[in-house]
């Protein structure tokens, strides 16, 4: 079976995004800096931002990084088939590259994206509380962790209470540039 | 003038150490874990373990950490003179391989440190409340922080509350074993 793969960036001090998210401020106060390896970064984080959709077939977003993003993105956030949890049902959503799908529950979302992505694996793209959500269940095969380095004192965390006994991971591969480290776990099972 | 160097290990989710930290659970519940890249680790992880102490003339460490280690240690954390930082008026405590010596407030225990350190480095190991003080400061040159491939869920973090601005950080190594991944950064001023 294809890999659920979840891919997220955090500051040394584990948030994902700053204080005070908005429709105007996706990142929150002082989050945008945690994506400066992504626009502003020297050949290793060019690299890993061309690996991120690497082997995947289909995405999985929750409904506020859907609703967050879109004015962002004006598409699909890679050009796949993309799954937006919500407890709201909608028609398909067509865009340019690929076609937005709503569907309710995780397990479903999930079943629904690996349909999807045929024999390619699905990307867990957030926000911190869908993954949340899927790590506890022990869903998650593959962390693409990027963790900035730098601190930002308040946000949201992407680890908050997960899992008794908590998820254990073995390193894949690992590689830091001045602006952050990029680490590939696997689940321990 | 001598680096600063601060040295210690987190899950992926933050955590210091686990819940319920005593006399009799120094590292809390779980918390042992952290440090299996130290005593059970590979190749990497034994240069990482040997090379903490490298340049290191002096260390501090908090009241707390030196009262849960020394029935652990059974004398000096590492072969050299280590500053205790306390409230308590205390005279020299001459170990096995070292001194403990007894100083209160965080810029004179750095700066005994120092003294102590000759040409050397000042190693800062903890607990995290010390270090969190040290941030806050600004007085931190260099991390070197090792993250163990696990979540405990609960503890105590090591970053939390830090700064405003809060500090920022350059890579200056990287590297990864199964249990942990080790960075060496440096902060940016």
């Amino acid at each position: 079976m294809s890999s659920l793969v979840m891919s997220m960036t955090i500051s040394l001090d584990g948030y994902a995004t700053g204080p005070g998210v908005s429709m105007e401020n996706a990142m929150g106060i002082g989050g945008e800096a945690l994506h400066e390896w992504l626009f502003d970064g020297d050949e290793t984080d060019k690299a890993v931002g061309e690996s991120l959709s690497a082997g995947i077939g289909a995405c999985i977003v929750g409904r506020v990084m859907h609703d967050l993003g879109i004015p962002h993105w004006g598409d699909v956030p890679f050009p796949m088939p993309t799954v937006v949890l919500t407890h709201e049902e909608l028609p398909d959503r067509p865009m340019t590259s690929g076609t937005f799908t709503y569907v309710s529950g995780i397990k479903p979302a999930l079943a629904r994206a690996r349909e999807l992505a045929g024999d390619q694996d699905v990307l867990l793209m957030g926000g911190p509380g869908v993954i949340r959500q899927y790590l506890s269940t022990g869903l998650v095969d593959e962390l693409r962790l990027s963790i900035a380095h730098l601190l930002l004192g308040d946000g949201r965390r992407l680890f908050e209470g997960i899992g008794n006994p908590p998820p254990r991971f073995e390193a894949v591969s690992s590689r830091s540039s001045r602006l952050a480290t990029h680490l590939v776990l696997r689940t321990v099972r």
